[in-house]
């Protein structure tokens, strides 16, 4: 893997432990940041996580990572469609993108939107973290008319960063995440609401363990839940219905059924954590 | 804090740890259990957890730990009231506890009802931990006819133990525990309910913390949220009616209420995340 110029889109996060990972993996001969956040932008030079902060993409550059909010990946990719680097995102909805990419009138061949499944509560470049994506998931959602070299050269960067990589649809993807990422944190939030002083000294670690994604960017989070608004819809339905089964066997002393939910909830737990 | 005799009655994961607590501060001359299970029995006596496994709570016992299901502890109690030994249980819920112990014709004084916050989704004595309680809140519901001495026994015992003592009526800790215990098992029970086979490889961190307690022993659980029916449903219909009202601000992109709601539930986890 020899990049000559990784341009990251918004160094925060995501794209600051990119910039870090690849660095520390000796992946790119430069790395080149455009953050339009000041503080962000010094603080990812002073760190040496970018070599510079520009404002437009180079024209030597070959790799662009857009590490900004899924809402902002369309606009960028259809900016970039004619250049000649490959260019990848990291955005959590995958089918808005895909669908603003397609609405394009000419086909746009040099994007792969991509996914790697790792994050934090944290956020900013401050978080940064060149292990971020050590052993994570990365789904690829290729178009019809990605470039094979590009897809080629999207995954292998993948790959050397140590991740496991998989390729699927938007859709498939976009509904997955809504049950394993997006319904969790909208059940976080929720659950918060009704938190107060009197509990906060009489948690244990459950409940911080639970709680945790409750403390994730609110504005991120609310843009995520929009843009996969019919995914997240569907699996909040599917909960309701299922907590609601739960409640009335509790309801009615319904031993036979409660039991057998719970039983259920712990087997599949066991079958994941083998996964872990 | 000199005790003779600690009976510890239910040798898991809970009186396992508290039998390895108490022998890693020397906080007593013996230890005693009281198990049913053979297998438990035999590795607690193994592994130094107790000094002697009995049926029957000795008569030079001076204090006794019962670690047995929320639901079992009344018939104990009553059991030991004539008992010079000081009683406390580690149960999860406290009222029934205490209806069925006042129900008795004599007022049962040797008593304090416990409950440390702290647990973990693994059970039996294999899991036992002389950590366990470090640093963890204990709720106490003394009974109006409780002996003085013998609850500033219990009290001196979680203190030497490293525990934060809180006290409270039997109602106040099971409307709080419904909320930072109860409803977050119920929650990742229902939420598991989904999960399958084509998620597993698509989680990350967040899905790993959240449903962790999905994991719970599904026996006890399923007792403990009878016990505390009342408060588990107060909790789970208010949840019900935030939840709905985040979907309703997707369902209408109303970003204001939406945003409003994340921010209060990023809030709340901040304030929370100060107090660990």
């Amino acid at each position: 893997m020899a990049i000559r110029n990784l341009v990251v889109v918004g160094v925060g996060l995501i794209g600051g432990s990119l910039a870090a990972a690849v660095r520390a993996k000796g992946l790119a001969q430069r790395i080149t940041g455009i953050e339009p956040n000041p503080q962000s932008a010094s603080y990812a030079l002073a760190q040496g996580l970018v070599d510079d902060i520009v404002d437009e993409l180079p024209v030597d550059a070959d790799f662009c990572a857009l590490c900004v909010p899924s809402d902002l990946v369309g606009e960028w990719v259809l900016k970039l469609a004619d250049h000649a680097a490959t260019v990848i995102d990291v955005g959590s909805v995958k089918g808005p993108i895909v669908e603003a990419v397609q609405a394009a009138p000419s086909p746009v061949t040099n994007f792969i939107p991509c996914h790697p499944i790792s994050g934090s509560e944290k956020s900013g470049p401050s978080a940064a973290d060149a292990q971020l994506f050590e052993s994570c998931a990365v789904v690829l959602t290729p178009l019809p008319q990605t470039d094979e070299q590009k897809l080629a050269q999207a995954r292998e960067l993948w790959q050397q960063l140590g991740t496991q990589i998989y390729l699927m649809s938007p859709a498939e993807h976009d509904q997955a995440l809504a049950v394993t990422s997006h319904l969790p944190h909208l059940l976080a939030f929720a659950f918060m609401q009704q938190v107060s002083d009197v509990h906060t000294p009489l948690t244990g670690g459950g409940f911080r363990d639970f709680t945790r994604i409750a403390g994730a960017n609110p504005e991120l989070w609310w843009r995520i839940l929009r843009l996969n608004k019919r995914s997240v819809m569907d699996s909040a339905e599917r909960f309701v219905g299922d907590l609601g089964a739960i409640i009335e066997a509790i309801e009615h002393d319904n031993s036979a059924q409660g039991l057998a939910q719970l039983r259920h909830a712990a087997e599949k737990k066991a079958a994941e954590k083998k996964h872990e």
